[in-house]
């Protein structure tokens, strides 16, 4: 995409892709079935749990005026107006981190003032919302967004582990106050004395490490062996919301003789109770603040407007990384636009406002591309066995298998790009077929091990539809009237459930898998080629890796001391800002171009060499999407959920230990692919024009379009 | 070993055999250096903790009478004893659980009586230690020991499992007492409050997971990407003590408040007070006993001596599996005399006697295996390296390699047996030359990955010496002087450990691997043959394998149970011992004979065909020991330890999911190799008549003699 700041134009094109598939993105999440509630249970959980630890947090930081019932109630809004309306429906929507660090901080303004105080709080922020919202609209309609392409794998990789980290610290830091006198309890508890706290801070390592443990054991499910394959699908797909309640079962075993208050549980308000609700009507109230704060209410809806301009639009691009394969377009600039309106109106009504959350986000396209695989295999499963029940050559199993292939693909993916995964499934099943005998005698199970072959064969997709996160949005809802039920759960378990999606967020995060192979043995470094990895750890010397992975974690060091500090912390987004200039002015003068490309390719830098060379683009442009993903798909999916199996790929032999740093290298195929499929934006099949009068999807983000090739075939009509 | 009950031949056999490589079983062990430390400390850890855990239970049981001191200076001082001059080195003695039963009991019927009592107990078991020894040495002289291979892997695998059961019961019997009154503190106490009892059960939880966890972790530490290899190696070889200790730091960290009593720690008598060694003047009070009670205590002795008979022996025959690849000579008619002269010892100076224990016995060989492996690996990786740096081809490398193998063989091994490993050796390295290019090009590091390929060239050898029973011995003798340090040591690492040797003695267990196929996914049996198996997966049809197991399963747990019945259960061994009957007699008829020889051989019984196709039969003899021993060992050591590498072994590949049942395997010849090498008893290669002039080795128990085959060029003189 090209960096227009033309008004208005960036949300026209965002508008007029989505709607294009707007239809599509309901039909699709429906045709899933039942098999939706897998992602959308498992993000519910991701998104409800730390809103419902931020509100408890917000509730002590500002005297009790706003609690969970206010967060929950802000995320469900926020999601489920985004999810119908909203452009890119991955993106899962919460009130994060710096949102509720923001609040304290103008809490802890407001309250001494004595024409504000506590209770024209919420009116006040309800104007720096107003002008939050303001700044957004300028944002959004000017096409900030149109620079978000500058944000490289770089800056979003040490965003999302800078994240881990905090939840991290949050869990560490849950987990070492459930030793210490509660804050909120009355000391004189019985709770309180030192064998029940010793006692509670005991319960509640056991609890968060039993947590920890099994959830991450039962994300790996699908791979067991043991237990018939509905049940692992099932521990799989629902394990981390079944431990959370078998953890708070285990919680109530310890019935005789320990008093209630341990473990600890969840403290929240009753939604039902008079009072809860006082904050709806604070649009009253916003007239009686005075003209001064309504002016000074632009200061921090400055800093607010900046860190969700970021954290909107990264959390966006971290849940359509290149290695996904999506097909639909992204929407940056409208659902900036539309983030202003939410961020309005949560004002309005007297509640923090939402935005764009990691890891979420991303965790959700991660469970929506397992489902996808599950439901192609399923499909295919049955075809191919229904076709060796009839006594079909290979051939014939793999016309069938073809066929139904075609008709799992969205009506809006052209020809060209069901032809493409079909020839990919042909040409691996063929070349099966050749290995192990003729292509025209019956098949059987020997010769083509159903269960086994599929798995190989099927590329990386996404199902990409509103319906989860529309769900799971109102699952949060719901959450509000469940607060009940939500108080059973002990806090430890929260803990450990922070140390576990901070986890779960690091597969797949090459900044974290640099870090390892730095602390990776010599002479084991073989075993990092043996298995997938990343092109860089072939193609770029390791002095350089260390150089550049020395660098971003002295960076995210810094970063993270930054959010320690009582105020300014909540403008860390700023230093990751600062990466821009970083990465495009210093960054190239410290590292060879080449090696820079493979460590953080950056789509706004000239790709080196074959730059006419069209039509061998567009086929490699195509193996790349089909190999090359598959092998981060590997990365990506197989370490969190454990099932989707590796596909043959070349083994590189080991030479000594230590990557081969031969700068023939730098001319191999493979790399000349991967000028061309930039990490962030990406090349993206283009709809062709000769399908269907209508026109073309606007590009993706960062794409490098056919007018950088010269003309051709694929020549876009927007451009 | 024919079954021949001439007195004293199997002694004079036994003595024979080990006293040709006495000798060498001391230089052998000095020429380990350092290394035999972890080895050591290993088996000193996992020796003493259950020793110091019985003896705690002594304690109880007999008011005081006997305490850990006692159960530790018994252990080390037959411990001692039997390494000096004990027959088979690798065979770890201690006081067992069996012993403590048989204790209790005798004690609860002696403190009632009045000519008797407390008083006179110990003098009243010196006399029933008298008996039995008289029972071992008449069952040592006639030669019982011969039927020992009667018992085959049906028998032996049953007990083994058992015993880890045991283990595991008492692990969780112990973890749920930390959360009782303990038995022997004042009730009053400020530990015994409620709140610090449910504390103190909740830091055992902690603890023992903890230890356990860790511990289990750190067995595999060799194959941990991260960290150098030095590291590496030193976790893996002494993780588990270090966990102890670190895990032991860890209770000590929650000072603040917390009172002494939590968590609970080990308890013991400080050997050094005044009255703790009234025991070893028992012998004066021995001639006190009433005449009737002398008579009296024969009853009780034909227990202990049927029990010693049974679990010596085979706690003996699990530490020398034919899987280990043993080279020196066994020494069951020997040892069981052996024992008795230590029972009678331990009678005379009132301490609880030792017999031979499992899981500690075959645990010591594990250890001991891979102490050989890294002593070849060590010396094969720096001649590699030495002989590249000198340029030499890769057919000089092998030289080298092959000079170096045979230097480290010991000098009883005949040349036969070194040229056959190096010949070994020679065609894997030739075979992996010839795939990767020249023979005589000089050799660099990206043609052969010393690191990698060396562990793959080795054979399994075990380091069968004396040095590590005596130091371990010798350190539990430390023990007893160390009693105010072991105080220290929480009794929850304790449960922990118990835990960790129920679950380290798993592996290798084909019983236990049956119990894990039943449970696999049938989808998911391909994975199973994928990795290394027993031949019975590919042999036998699944539904004989769900019979047999299923029987064994049940018949376990009536074993179990028996255990349950207050004084009956010390008796469990004689259930075991019926399994000769019903293996030999039953199992027959309901399983057919090749099914039954995969799943358990048993070599009384006839082998089919090719039995006197001897020169065939010596070449297959050979090769089994080497392809099929490496493929145990990778079940063996490699699951426990972690470290050593697969080999290239042909991969079966899928049928479906299922084992193959087709008869023609019957006829393979890996099938027919295996018909030649019984189980439990194993055809070890004779020592060659034209090296030297001494005479053979004796054969070992359960070995198919020449004699069987027709005279033949092995045709042993013993014979």
């Amino acid at each position: 995409m090209e960096e227009t700041f033309e008004p208005f134009r960036g949300i026209k094109n965002d508008l007029r892709g989505r709607l294009m598939c707007y239809k599509q993105d309901w039909s699709s999440g429906f045709n899933a079935g039942i098999m939706i509630l897998a992602p959308t249970t498992y993000i519910f959980f991701a998104s409800a749990i730390p809103v419902i630890s931020f509100g408890e947090q917000l509730e002590r930081n500002t005297d009790g005026v706003l609690t969970a019932v206010q967060t929950l109630a802000s995320t469900a809004l926020c999601g489920i107006i985004h999810s119908i309306i909203g452009g890119q429906p991955l993106l899962i929507l919460g009130v994060a981190e710096p949102t509720v660090l923001m609040y304290t901080f103008m809490f802890d303004f407001a309250k001494d003032r004595a024409d504000l105080g506590r209770n024209m709080f919420l009116a006040w922020t309800g104007w720096v919302c107003v002008w939050t919202a303001f700044l957004l609209f300028l944002l959004a309609i000017l096409g900030a967004c149109s620079i978000i392409n500058r944000f490289t794998r770089l800056a979003g990789e040490l965003f999302g582990l800078l994240i881990a980290m905090l939840f991290m610290q949050q869990a560490i830091k849950g987990l070492v106050d459930e030793f210490r006198i509660p804050q909120r309890e009355d000391p004189r508890d019985v709770a309180s004395v030192p064998s029940w706290r010793f006692a509670n801070g005991m319960f509640a390592l056991v609890l968060s490490f039993g947590l920890l443990l099994t959830a991450l054991r039962s994300r790996k499910a699908r791979s067991w062996r043991y237990g018939t394959g509905w049940l692992r699908g099932f521990i799989a797909d629902y394990g981390v919301p079944l431990m959370v309640l078998v953890w708070t079962g285990v919680s109530y075993t310890s019935a005789g003789g320990v008093p209630r208050g341990i473990p600890r549980r969840l403290l929240s308000p009753n939604p039902w109770s008079p009072g809860a609700y006082q904050n709806w009507t604070v649009i009253k109230d916003m007239l009686n603040v005075p003209f001064l704060y309504i002016l000074g209410a632009f200061i921090p809806a400055t800093m607010i407007a900046v860190l969700y301009y970021f954290d909107h639009s990264v959390a966006s691009q971290l849940a359509q990384q290149q290695e996904f394969n999506l097909r639909k377009p992204p929407s940056f600039h409208y659902d900036l636009l539309l983030l202003g309106f939410l961020t309005l109106l949560c004002g309005l009504i007297g509640i923090p406002p939402s935005n764009g959350v990691i890891p979420q986000s991303p965790m959700h396209t991660k469970s929506l591309a397992t489902l996808k695989h599950q439901l192609l295999r399923n499909r295919l499963v049955a075809t191919a066995r229904q076709s060796m029940s009839q006594n079909s050559s290979l051939s014939q199993l793999y016309g069938s298998m073809q066929d139904a292939y075609r008709q799992m693909q969205t009506p809006l993916i052209y020809q060209e790009q069901s032809a493409r995964g079909l020839k990919e499934l042909k040409d691996s099943t063929v070349q099966l077929a050749s290995s192990m005998g003729s292509m025209d005698a019956p098949v059987d199970e020997s010769m083509f091990d159903i269960d086994k072959e599929i798995d190989d064969l099927l590329p990386v997709e996404v199902k990409e539809q509103r319906l989860s996160n529309l769900l799971q949005a109102m699952m949060v809802a719901g959450c509000v009237a469940a607060m009940p039920f939500l108080k059973k759960i002990p806090t430890s378990v929260l803990w450990g459930y922070f140390a576990f999606m901070a986890i779960e967020s690091l597969p797949g995060n090459q900044f974290w898998e640099r870090i390892l192979l730095l602390f990776t043995a010599p002479s084991r470094r073989y075993k990092v080629l043996e298995d997938y990895h990343a092109t860089f750890v072939e193609t770029v010397p390791f002095k350089a890796i260390t150089a550049f992975t020395l660098f971003q974690t002295a960076y995210l060091l810094v970063c993270f001391g930054i959010t320690w500090i009582p105020i300014a912390g909540v403008l860390f987004p700023l230093m990751i800002m600062l990466l821009v200039p970083v990465r495009q002015y210093i960054l190239p003068k410290l590292f060879k171009g080449a090696h820079l490309t493979d460590l953080d390719a950056a789509e706004y830098e000239e790709s080196p060499a074959i730059t006419f060379n069209l039509p061998t683009e567009v086929d490699m442009g195509r193996g790349y999407s089909f190999a090359e993903t598959r092998e981060v798909l590997d990365e990506i999916v197989t370490r969190s959920r454990g099932e989707i199996k590796h596909m043959n790929s070349p083994k590189v032999t080991s030479s000594g230990g230590t990557p081969a740093t031969d700068v023939r290298d730098l001319s191999s195929p493979r790399l000349s692919e991967k000028a061309y499929s930039p990490r962030v934006g990406e090349l993206r099949p283009e709809r062709s024009p000769r399908v269907g009068g209508r026109r073309a999807f606007s590009p993706r983000m960062g794409e490098i379009g056919p007018s950088k090739l010269g003309d051709g075939a694929l020549n876009s009509p927007m451009k």
